[in-house]
């Protein structure tokens, strides 16, 4: 591993936390170097969605690559960016009833989100954004401007213009509805915040800490947004997929948003982002906006793949599943350690845990990884567990982390008694 | 074709430019849907200069997909990635006596520029950034502000915070050296342009229109950098890997910049993107800046494979072979048509011609095409012809190529005459 | 009147408020032209806290004047300078054990607004300033950025760089603490309102719509900007010298903020504006922020002598009694139309009357010039109407004041029911 | 003097430079407390172009205070502003042929500033706007972002948006043409210069360090904003109301510039700002943009008197001489001293030394107080000696400070050589 050290930057995060030589990965499992097992929770943040090296994707790569299909293709027509068009529309597009056209942005979620955001304040001809206490929508200057953890910002060459925050569902405790204060700064024109030409949202703050809007309050949200004339983003990079069960995330409040931000699990693991928006709103002129890896057809051969799993309900229902046995297991743990003050929250297959004391999130991870179990802290002090499993996972490799999950409480509870125990004596 | 029109956004350019349903390519040809076959001097903007499909490539990974290696890994270790960077020292850096740190970023060209952009405000504590006229630097909002490009800005959205631009090698005439203009600027400290942290410079600069920079003017503006404390951030996204007939396009001036930002070809054709810096820079805090696809292990298999063609000389000795061949083709199609008045400008494999009536270049695309030729313009209104071949094309495809752009001049100059004699008559 | 609309532009606005072609003034008392008299309940939007033509200072002017007494000094020392200093030390804060140092600044509002906020980012080295709903710091682009009210910003030109808002203390209720909310933003390094330089805030917002802050939602706010380490600055350009019933509004509370802002009053109707500042925070350099009228002597005469209404309480007692009179003749109005909704707030001898619909105040406002009363609205809408009279009005004014605002009413009230009906009919 | 240094902030500069207690002042004499007599080539900074307490203003101003005038009269029509209006428009606008519409605006020349800068942007719809090296324009926010000097700035709090500099007339030699260089960038939509909504421009550079523009250039300047389409502002707060020979600065050019600042001496001492505006630009709704002391009647009273100094052509013709006198006696000074290396430069009654040496300046101004006279440096290294005296001043007084630079230049080489011969023994 010296090489590492030696070589990459310092700002290498994940090889700390999991300090392992990872080698192959099928579905839920990785393997090091020495061919040691992990469960993995984790799922690459959330890009995969349906495993690792997911056969079907694994077969239809290798078959695209000795065709010699073409690989790069920035915006040129190809066959296989047609095959995702054809395959997006029919499949997720239609059946929902939505019609928006699609944007190929740079590869990754924040060019998506850069993307949307300069639509936005074009189309509308106003330069403020509202995003959300706990917002997480990517680190390039456009992105970071809306993001609300300030550990990314720093204050020799930040700046914050033409952004405001407001506090997302729940932030100022259960009696407060956080959409009536929305509508009171929209209302006041005095209140210094400007109308904005776009409100982003994630429907499930991840990285800010599992934090799940209701229903009622993304219908509120969507609600104003159309009577003050704002554009509602939402930020689906990573609650996408399928994550939440369905394969947008707003699904479940039963709204359609103007612009939706798609990106880590749209292209199996490879890197893919887009931009859906209302038509009315696609005022580009040509080649106004672009970027060098808009046409990585490698991830559209494999999101065209992926994409059936949608075909029938049945991936729905079984995801459905999936998350009641998360939700019983992590449960039953919240109740067994009821000394420890935590909290569960979550919807679909995303699941977090926040501790009251900080610190015992990232003790648990480092106790899991050691039982050869990958799973991240998310929040701003770092302070939630993070179940991000993938769709895919089977019941009995879930069922097997939420044992390592509970023995790891076990060990972190003994070891601070023992903490405790040693200072006292 | 149609789905296209209905489904992607109006922003969509080179569809339009190379109306083609592509399916296949190898090397420097591609293949569209019936078969028709084209020779490709654009070669994804810079990002195929190992051509497409190179065959070591394909093979690795096949090899790599069939093992079910790591594909999305975060900035976990992994052994491609390990690969890679053993590789990168061994045939770049050590040879070179570089000792750069490697930041693994978001895996586009600007998330790189963010990334150099973000840091060196960070360590220098100063908010300022320079570029240059006629610059490219990528579009999210941080690198915007020091893209040259106003095409790319709109008055609605957008705002420019804390950089400034100064005039690139030969913006004002041939007898005027911009360093004694810039040097002017920053011992000025009245010049309204404030100490910067970075300037940040392309050395050939492709999408502003290919303006080679001097070696004397490289080495001069390498010089003020250290006088004045100042970051030198080459931006060799497009002129690196190659493309000028050395690894660094830097390299012809014997400067060592503080920082260098890679993209393009590094990834074979995928997306990928890194910072080269100083150790003494490498001041981040683990997790300071990430982003979700900066570990495309894909990618890494296939930059590791591509290093190779950098183990002997021989590449870089054939690189210089093309590019005279390129250099005597293009003079003798510009002394040919002499009444056209245009400047052939470039460098190793990136040649351009600039027409004083901009509206040829974009005709003279649109014939070539005809003639089954893809090769695109460059410049604020695209008035250059840009000659971006593969580095591993054949010398036989050169000559083919050329011959069709003198087909293709012929054509454009005949349709001329025919249209002002109609408008005579 | 003609040459005002011909020469003078369009932004004029009282003139069409109180369209007369005022001559002279004395007090409490202005006339115009034809000598026709009015009580003024404006006073100069309180810069006239000491009336018209305050017979004290138009002595001492004039002897300044004929003793050729320095008028434009920059920051040279003068005599004038010299006193002032001396009187503000011995009479305003040596009493208050206030160890202020004084800035003079530009001559107007926002300027001091300007200084202390580039002063609080200079010493705190942070970017960001929180401001309040429906502030009012002034206009130019700094101060801007902390106004509330969007009507002065306009979507091409203006960004917010750097600020954010929070609710004042009401803002959402009654039921909600407002500090509880700001804690919770600045506890949670994830909340996108990164931690400030300063906190700005009036203790009654004037031209936000005579909004008073608890005394103990002012104390909360002093203690959390001592436990976050922020600088607190008192904008008390409108509600110090004297306004709230003490000489710095902020007395009330029991507080001693880091910074104030003073200007309006302070030169008895002068330009002249001051930033008072902890001497640990004056850490500029000589010249580092300068303005052509920071010396504007005849303002330091006219307020050293002003001053002297402070050397003893009875000026204070004065006030405290007008206080009451006003609050109870307003309460009486607000009784006797209780049909109109309308809700009366304020403090010492700034008194505000909102109506629930907001054209009412606008109304009145012209029903009283017409009875030679100026009296001004205030609000986002103009909903406010707002009683700013001098503290040196007479208690005979006061009354005759208010009965003038009592036949307003009655005549608005009157027109609108002639109105439904006339509509009815 | 030793309440200065208790109470004033650490930010007073001339007091530093000029360390005398100040008391009364006439025409172009100062006299400090023990009746010392000090003449003044300084003039307030160009604010006291008509001379201190000239006696038609003293009586004017006596007379209004007497006659209980308004004072503080914010946007009211008033018959001070009534007379001051039909004087400027009489005197000033209607002989020159100019139609401006006149806005008042906060009292100093930042406010003036601001406000043209703001209502540019609204106009014009975009953002930008271009300055040049070395200008100076104020330092509240949004002068500051073009205003040239860095030192006014901090890393810590400073941004600059949407402004750009562009090399003054001579910036770069005398060989390049500057308007050549600008009118590449406004042409090359690549520039990174984006086309600005105005250019905001002194004719003459006072604190810059008196670089004055040729007429020439500035007419190209006129041109190139017409073919444009950019307003052009021209500063002329501190070298209008005569200082160059006209009453405007921009009268030798033969231009009409779309607005013009105005500030400093048009209140002959007392704060006042005007912004004059072609009639179209009046685009302001009514009280979108105010300032509490815009209607600062005794200014409107002194300036009215003075600009009677200006109903003859006697006034300009009078200036003309005393310039060809201060011309005459600066060169003999410099031709004089021939081993110090220096240059004279300026027009009208602005005058400046540049010296090779920077701290020469400062130390001649040191040497000519100690010998009475007070003259400032301007320059960025504060390297210029400043001639600004009042343009009443006589001609026995204009030799008198001559004589005393004489002296003072003498001394300083004198003390030079002493030390230089100090440090070889």
């Amino acid at each position: 591993m010296r090489i590492f050290e030696e070589m990459e930057s310092e700002v290498r995060g994940y090889i700390r936390s999991f300090p392992a030589l990872f080698d192959t990965a099928k579905g839920s499992e990785m393997f090091d170097e020495q061919g040691n097992r992990y469960i993995d929770f984790f799922a690459g943040a959330g890009t995969l969605n349906y495993g690792h090296n997911n056969p079907a994707v694994s077969e239809a790569m290798i078959e695209y690559i000795r065709h010699d299909g073409i690989i790069h293709g920035l915006d040129k027509a190809t066959i296989a960016k047609k095959q995702f068009l054809q395959k997006f529309r029919e499949t997720i597009l239609a059946p929902r009833n939505l019609e928006y056209k699609v944007q190929f942005t740079g590869p990754t979620g924040t060019n998506a989100v850069e993307t949307a955001l300069k639509l936005a304040r074009m189309v509308k001809k106003r330069s403020n954004i509202i995003a959300f206490t706990n917002s997480y929508h990517g680190l390039s200057m456009g992105s970071l401007a809306v993001t609300g953890n300030s550990f990314y910002r720093d204050e020799s060459y930040g700046v914050r213009v033409n952004s405001a925050f407001v506090p997302f569902d729940g932030y100022f405790g259960d009696e407060i509805n956080t959409i009536d204060y929305l509508r009171r700064l929209l209302e006041d024109q005095s209140s210094g915040i400007d109308l904005p030409a776009a409100i982003i949202v994630e429907t499930v703050q991840g990285e800010g800490g599992i934090h799940v809007a209701s229903d009622a309050w993304l219908k509120s949200l969507a609600d104003i947004c159309r009577e003050f004339d704002i554009l509602l983003i939402i930020d689906d990079i990573q609650m996408g997929n399928g994550r939440t069960g369905t394969f947008f995330s707003f699904e479940r409040a039963g709204i359609t948003p103007d612009m939706v931000t798609l990106s880590k699990s749209i292209g199996g693991g490879l890197p893919m982002s887009i931009l859906l928006m209302r038509p009315e709103l696609d005022q580009w002129k040509p080649g106004e906006h672009t970027g060098t890896f808009r046409g990585n057809n490698l991830a559209f051969v494999a999101s065209a793949k992926l994409l059936e799993y949608w075909d029938t309900p049945d991936f729905a229902n079984g995801v459905a599943a999936k998350s009641q046995r998360f939700e019983a297991g992590l449960s039953a743990i919240v109740n067994k350690y009821a000394d420890t003050e935590m909290q569960l929250r979550g919807v679909g297959m995303v699941w977090g845990i926040e501790f009251n004391d900080p610190s015992f999130a990232g003790e648990l991870s480092e106790e899991a990884f050691k039982r050869n179990l990958i799973i991240e802290t998310a929040g701003a002090n770092g302070q939630v567990i993070k179940c991000l499993a993938a769709l895919t996972i089977s019941e009995a490799l879930i069922d097997e982390g939420l044992e390592i999950i509970d023995a790891a409480m076990q060990a972190v509870i003994e070891k601070r008694q023992q903490l405790r125990m040693g200072s006292l004596s």
